[in-house]
Order: structure tokens, then sequence, then C-alpha cells
């Protein structure tokens, strides 16, 4: 795919869609999108990558700290106690025997750090996945058809991490507003090896270091601003591949400031309700890097499920690869 | 070990905590209870139990009809969204291009539906897990010594369903207040067959059939009331087997009314605390139980991984079992 | 106004709201609806109806106690330290020469307990307020137009409270079910005395006594259910006697069930998009209507001023007579 | 009052402590603290200063584009949309007759604006007002004897407006380390004249023109940052006066940075335990201010009724002034 025309990011959008369209591709009533490219065959094969059972959990911690400054709404996570060890030992609360109790509550925008997309997080002109009206599809009571329940149970497969910081960038990380090719995506894999090779059904994890980087410098614009990320162009890529999901370390998967003059996220336009795809976002590679990087192994068992609220557009996840 | 004298729980408890303690066995500093009985043999054993690639969520469904009442202050979960695909259509949103966007918030207790108990939920007069003082460890800013952030990447191992319900109950459901013994997990594993061996560093299932119950008759007390669960007396065979953890289908793991005459939850007291037992409760095995009874493997490779929520005494999870 | 044909909701709607609209009578930008007759005059009057100075809050207390059961996601108030007295004194604050803190966080639906229903709270057949478009007044942001953030300085004037539970009814109280009508308003009035004369203004205050019956007999369906309340006929009169505001000791403002076959809440369908009435709910009337019996004086200042929550449809209030 | 010794707040406070402290003033079972000082008679003499019958709400609006950012886990209030009017446009809720309505949620820190300090809030070495033990006063269930819910009927009477900001400051406003004396409040009263004599019962409201300043210049650190605000040595003054609450337009009351080297908020410290003084933040002075600068009267009938929140330490407020 050339780059497209800077002034017209409709056209770009309506082309592509047009060109990689899952529509109808697993019947009217699908609510799993690219996910149906894991199965059972892809699961089991999976499982066979564990050789030495060391495990890595790629999310971020969920509290106040984290990098949410209000936009949209989203706050970072709000955990209060109901009942502490401190009311215990003060014995207050009222308990036989001995027995003290902590209790706890949490507010939090369920995209709020390390989270997956639903499938009804993006529309295209009023259009949801799978061709349906975005308008009786998601309401104010939530996403009636496609809620993320409806994955609960999916997505356990293949990790393949392509850590594109390492393998193009500088110290391992890329700039803000750089945008990763398919040919960025090919050089990495070439660089890394055989063990990063991406296929059907794999559940892909892009590494770009932003999330190093803030790391290092402080939060600052981490969630929201500026960040290397997933090229318009890839939109080919995504679909050939026939990838499962695909995550990254970034707030919003795709580069910003986006490849057009005045664009937001076209990328999403294009992979959520055409594809299906299901994207990661503010997912934390760092410490699988440095393990795949050492081995030579560049691939996992990657279990990432959501938690199955009912009608959620998106869903705070913990996602456990095994190596 | 004997059935105790109904009318000393403090004695009971004193005295299993004294024959079962934790307490320095993995050091003055850990923070992962039995869990450390699950290294990376035994993660890389389980692995090879994915024989088909099957998958199975053992979540409940998070949402407002969930079975809380308001009891301590827990209610179901409150999903409300942020925008909606209805504003998207409607042409409401202000983004350009044509793209239009859901996003949603959630409110919840953390032990609100299927979660871990972490290891600062029950204390013992005044004491944490490894002879903590429950005060410093848990204060109204959380757990701040063994918050559920330190088993992020932790939980994935074999789990091991027993299915008490069926191989002990009428239906495959037991009735409320029924004592699980020692004797009963016993028949059950021989009834099952060889997979249901329990061992060290598994993640035991216990199904009573409660949830199934809840499920046809409706919530009512499903979520603070009587219930099948283990008997005080497994405290013994809970710290012998060095099992890493263990869940059940009821909200509270125990049985309740609970083996003495005036009593709160006397085995959490003994399990968390002295045991650092990671507990899950109100999880869902009828789909996976129906599947083991089809093919007599009770065993699998499960994926359970809490939301690394900094400080949290618990969390919400969504186990992922693949056989 | 005759009893309407109780098989046609929809006819008598859109009759009294032909006959009884406000529409356009303040001006197209209009946002305050009938709290445009609560002016400087009426206000300055009703101050001289403080004789005593004595103070009454007619408000229920917000806490999980409250009559919601989770009807349409509505739960109680769910109230949460971040601080407590209980860490102070531990110790275990950080705080220099020995200060410390308590501080808190609230979660609840703005129609949970005592309050007021904004503007955007109802439409008629995609209507609002002063024949706005709904769709574009009130989104998942919020109300844009007639956010009850406009009304904040203006609800303090004279309040008139109608005890039509001690009246008309046994006890003090009606039962589920009855439909109070203008005749039943005249009587109290008459009944009560020339202090208690509604006119052009006034915030009128309507105890039905179905509140002194909840706290006696324990909730049920309080928040949802049966209950006493004004007839749809009085559509009439609450706009030929032009008060700026109304409110009952009732979940619901109407009688419930309503009074045709099918039907959910037509006078609000009526009252709020055409009238533009500000209507409050699950106010606490009774030891200002004791008061009132005892003095025969039925007339107070009355202050009842929303939280500006801006874009909101409701508003927790608390209602502060003093006579 | 003297300079104390900006080495030894602890010194300092406890002189005050003992100098000032109401402790039985009103008996052992007191939860009102100062609002003693404001009875019928105050309330029946403040209802005349009423003349021309104009309100002003003295809150700031709640909304995210507060100044919360995430200190001490304060977040802005999150409103969420349980029904929208945009839903109801399209048909999507399922109400009879063309009903259609819309309903919503708040989250919130009770004092991310515009809000009281109940006397529960702070505490001097484990003490809570009137030397109750601060452990057993405010646990995790909140505050069990002087939650905000007793005070629900009692703040309306006199409003004394002090705009020191004005009398004082240059343009209207006083810079942040301004700290305002005894000295500074009787210059303001006699430049204001007679109608702001400040006595018993009265409602003091002390502009200092930080909140001007932060509309006109961004919120910057206006939630926790440095502010004008009263000095240390009013704490005689706020004693002598017996006056029954005190607000101003900073997040903090006091000046800061406070007037000692290493000190976090001392007179809360002395006013709040020891006074049992209600004291406002943030609330908005400038409508207010401005008319009376104009007509040359700064008393007011003033309404501040908090929500009766159950065990709460705090609460938003809407305050409405009444001349």
């Amino acid at each position: 795919m050339n780059a497209p025309d800077r002034t017209d990011p409709e056209g770009a959008i309506a082309a592509a869609a047009q060109a990689y369209s899952n529509w109808g591709r697993w019947g009217a009533d699908d609510r799993l999108g690219t996910l149906n490219f894991l199965g059972e065959d892809e699961r089991r094969a999976a499982a066979g990558l564990v050789r030495q059972g060391v495990s890595f959990s790629l999310a971020q911690r969920f509290d106040m700290d984290g990098p949410q400054k209000g936009w949209r709404r989203r706050t970072n996570p709000v955990h209060t106690m109901l009942d502490t060890g401190t009311d215990a030992a003060a014995g207050l609360q009222g308990f036989p025997h001995g027995l003290g109790g902590a209790d706890d509550v949490i507010a939090m925008p369920l995209q709020c750090s390390t989270q997956w997309d639903g499938l009804g997080h993006i529309f295209d002109h009023g259009r949801a996945w799978n061709g349906r009206d975005a308008a009786t599809t998601v309401t104010s009571e939530g996403d009636l058809v496609t809620g993320i329940e409806h994955m609960a149970h999916q997505v356990a497969g293949r990790g393949v991490l392509l850590d594109v910081g390492r393998a193009i960038g500088t110290d391992g990380e890329l700039p803000d507003g750089f945008a990763i090719t398919e040919e960025h995506l090919r050089a990495t894999i070439e660089a890394q090896g055989p063990s990063s090779a991406v296929g059907r059904g794999d559940l892909v994890l892009v590494r770009t270091g932003r999330l190093s980087r803030a790391r290092r410098e402080g939060w600052g614009e981490y969630a929201g601003g500026p960040a290397p990320g997933l090229s318009f162009t890839t939109a080919g890529w995504l679909h050939r591949t026939e990838i499962a999901a695909i995550a990254t370390d970034t707030w919003g998967f795709e580069v910003r400031p986006n490849e057009f003059d005045h664009a937001f996220q076209p990328l999403h336009q294009v992979a959520i309700p055409h594809l299906g795809l299901l994207i990661g976002e503010m997912w934390d590679f760092d410490a699988l890097a440095a393990h795949c990087a050492a081995d030579g192994r560049y691939e996992c068992w990657l279990t990432a499920a959501p938690l199955p609220i009912t009608g959620a557009v998106g869903s705070p996840v913990n996602p456990i690869a095994v190596k």
C-alpha cells in the first residue's frame, strides 16, 4: 500500500475498508471478528511453545499513578477500601473469634490502562463491526450485540513479539510520530528470526519502546499524546496475515499524530469495524522483550482474557505470556 | 482432623493455625504464599495438558444482574457509557472523516463476582499473612505489602477440577450447609480417576453445584447466604497437599453456616493468614465440568491472572481453562 | 379535567401537552422552565415567612441502607474512605506535627435518594423541554442545554406543604395506588387553612405519607413500586397555578400504578417536557409536617439548591425549610 | 497572637489548642461544634437580611474540567449517563406512549469541589472533635459519631462576606502565600462598613481572589498548591468571634505554604478538632462580591446544606446566598 493522500483521510479509509473488509466472513451473527482465526488447532499448537514454564505479566499496574489526565473523562483507577487491617487490628469490626477482614472497591474507565478495545469501540460512518448499525448496537445500555463478554473464553493462543523498538529504533525505542510500516514489521521479523513468523490466529505484540520511555521520563502525554505506532498503510498486512489480535505498548495503537493533515485514529476506523480486529493498548512488553532478546525466541503461549463485563466496549486485562 | 468442638471456634482456629502455619516458609519478605508452590517446573508440565485446544472461561458475567444485594456495601458492577454508537450514528461526536466511538466506565467492589481473595483479605487476631501486623499491612491506602499486584504473573499452571457436586451430590448439586470433608474430596478424586490427583502447585477447582442451582432458581442468597463448601476440617488437607490455590463456585469458599455455634468464616482465618493460600470464589465451572465428565479428564492448563490493582486485597478475574 | 380514557394514554398525553404547554413562554433559549415564575419579588416575600428561625432538612440520608435495589442500574450510594481516623491514630499517615486526616469518596446515581428531576430527565416523542430535539439535547456527554447547573442559584422561595396524607388519608397516610386529584389538593388546602394557598412561583410539597410507611415497615418496593401520587388529571392544576416546582415523598411523584391500562409515568411526560416543571422525589416531609400540624402554618422559606453538576439531568438535594 | 516560632509547629498547635479549645462546651455528646452558635434567634434575625430577593450560588461547577489532578486520590467528578435523549429519540428505550428518559450517575471525592469539611475530617494527635478517639470515631465505615448527616438541617443563617482580596489585595486578589491575619480581617471589616461586622453564629465568607485568578489563568495548582489564606495566628479570632462556620475560595482555607518551616495545615489541626469549626473550601464568591461591592451591603441570608451522606467527613455543597 502506498502512502495515502495526506489531504483525504476519508477517501483512504473508504478504500482500505473496501479492500480489507471481513464483513460477512463469519456469518451475519458474528461477535468475534478476527478471533475466529484462533481455533482449537492454533491453540493446541501454541501450548507447545511452553518450554521453560516462565511466565510474564504484560499489564501495567492499575492505580492513581497511571497516565490518565482526564482526557475524554478518562481518569486513573480509584481504588478505595471498604474495610482495613488497621480497623481489624483496632478491634473495630465486630467479627467473632479474632477474625478480621479487608475489602475494596474500584472505579475506573475500562480503557484507562492495559486493555482490549472491544468490537463496539469504533464505528465507521455509523457502522459497527460486520456492517451493523452503530445506533442500535451500542446504546447507553452498552454494546447489546458485540459486548466483550462474548470473547471471554477465546483469547488464549500463540503470542508473537515484534520488538520493533529494538530492531529498528535507537536504544530500543522509536520516537513519537514514527509510523511503523509493513517494511518495518518485515525487517523486525527477519532480524528476530523464524520464531517470530506471523500467521493465522496469532496474537501479535508490537513493542515500540514508548512505555519504556514513559517509565524513564514520566508519563507526560503517554495517554493521548504523540506516539510511535502502526502506519495506516499496515491495514493490508493486518488483513492478509489473518492475525487474531494485535497489541502495542502505546495508548493508541496507531502512530500519533496520524498520517493525514486532519485525522483521528483512521486505522482504528478500518481495523475495528471492517476487519473485526481485536486491538490491545497500553501493554507492557519490557520484561518479556528482555527474555526474548536473550534467548532469541519471540513466540509464547499467551492468555489475555478480558473481564466478561456485559455490554462493555473494552476491558482491562492482565495478559500472561508463558515461554 | 476430627470434628472440632462446636462451642469453641477460637480454640479450633488457634490449633489449626499452629498445626498448618506456613509463616516464614518462604522468607520474611514473602508476598506470594502458596503460589510459591507453583514454579516453572509445574507450569511447564501443566502446559502439556493441552490436548484439544478447547478453552473455557470460568467467570460469571459482570453486570447489574449479579447476586449482590448490598451486604457489606457490595453492589453489583455499575457499567456506564461515556460515548455510544447511538451518539455516533446521530453525528454528535465531532470526530473527523466519519469516525465514531464508544467508551465506558465501571464501578464495582473487587469481590462482587468471580474473584481471587488476596493475601491481605483476612486477618487472625490482627495478624496478616506471614505474621505481619494487619494494622500496618492494610490501611485505607490499600495493602501496602501483599497487594494483589505482586501475583500478577504467577497464576498459570495445572488446574484440577474436583466436581464434588457430581460425585457426591444429587443431580450434580450439594445442598446448602453441606460441609465437604477430606473424605469427600478423596472420594471425588477416586470417582473421577487418576487425572484428578491433587498435588504440589495445583490450582484446585471445587464444584459444589451451588451456582448451577442459582442459575436455575434465581440468585436468592447466593452472595452471603447458606451454601455448601469446604469443611473447617480440611485445613490439614489444604496444607498437606501443597496446592497453590483453590476456588469454588460459591460466594464464601467454606460451608455456610459454619460448623460452629457462633462463627464467621473460620477456615478463611486459617487458610489466608496462616497458610497463605490463594482462594477463589464465585467461579463458574459448569461448562468445564460437563466437558470433564464427558471425556473423563479432570485436569487442564489454567490461567487466572488477577488485575494488578496496586494494593488490592482481591481482584475480579476471568480464569481460562484449556484442555 | 375528566378521568382520561384508560386505554389511550398516548391520546391523553397529547391532549394535555397541547392544553398545558409552556413552550416558548420564556423564549427559545430558556433553561429554567417554571422556575421562571420564581423571581426576586416572590423570593423577597418568602423570606418574610421566617418567624421562629426553626429549620428542617427535607432530605433522606444518603447511604447503602437506602431503598434502591438495582432497578434501572440505580444502586444506593456507595461511600468509601480514602483515609480514616483509625489510620491516623495508628500513626500511619505520615503527616507532620501530629496532624491526622480522613477523606472520602462517593459513587451514586443522581436520582438514588432525595432529588430533583432536571429538565432533561424526560422526553415526549423525542422532544425535550421547550420543544428541543432530545437527541441533541441529552447525549452521553450529558444534558448539553438544560443541565441542572443552570438552576444552581434559583431554587429558593416560598414552600407550601400540602399534607394530603394527613388531610385525606388514614393515620396520615394514603394507600398505594391512590391518585391525588385536584379535588384532593383543594380539600387539603381548605383543611389546612389560608397559609397553604398555592400560587405563582411556589415550591409545592405534597406529603402522601408513603415514606412514613416505608420507615415503619421497611423499604419494600419504595423505589420503583406502587405508591400514592399525583393523578394524571392534575396536569391542568400544575399549569394553571403557575407553581415553580413540586416535590413528593414518593419515588415517582405521580400515582403508581398509573391511571391507564398500559402506561409508564404519563404525567412526567406532560409536566417535564411541556410545562417545564421542576419535580422533586423521595423528599422527607415528616418533621416539617408535624411542626405545621402543630402551629397550623403550612408555608415556609425553602432553599433546595441542586448540586451544579454540569450536564446533569437530576441532582441529589438537601432541601432546607425554615419557619 | 504573635507570629509563632517557625521551627515549632507542634508547640504552636498545642498552645493554640489549649487556649482555644471548645471541648465539652456543648456536652460530651456534641456532634455540631460551632454550629451550636447558630440557633433559632440568629436564623430568624438573618432572614431579615433579604431585601431584594436576589440569589447567588456560591458553588463551582462539578465536572471533569475541575482543578483536581489526582493528589491524594482526588479526581474531578466523573458524571456518566445511564440513559440519553439520543437513545430516546432513536426509539431504543422500550417505554410506551412515546415516553423517553435520561438518567445519570456520579463518582466523586466528597472534597473535589465546593465543599464543607466535616468534624471528622481532621485530627490532632489521634484526637477528633470534642476529645474523641479518632480511631473509633472515623473508621473505614465512615464517621460513626460526627458524620456530616448530623448537620443536615443546621447550616442556614447570616452570611458575611469579607472580601479581603478587594480590601487589601491588588485588583481584588491576594498573592499565593499571603497570610491573612486578624489585622487584615479587621481592616476589611472597617473598609466594608457596618454590614460586615462579624459575631456569634455567623457564617463567614473570606474571599481571597484566588479563584478569580484560576478562572483567568487556568487551574494550575489551584487544588493542592500555594494559595493565600488564613494565618495560623487567626485561631484566636476564630474562637473569640464565636462564628458558626467559615469558608474561602481556596482549596485549603489557610495560607499555603504554611507559616512554619515544615508543616501541613496547622490551622486545620486547631480549628476542626479543638474549636469544632465548620470549614468550607473552594467556594465561589465572585458574583456575590460584585453585588456587595456595588451596594455596600456585605451580609446575606445563607443556606449551605451539606448532603446528608451517612458517616461522611465532608460534603459537596451548593451554598445559596440571598440578599
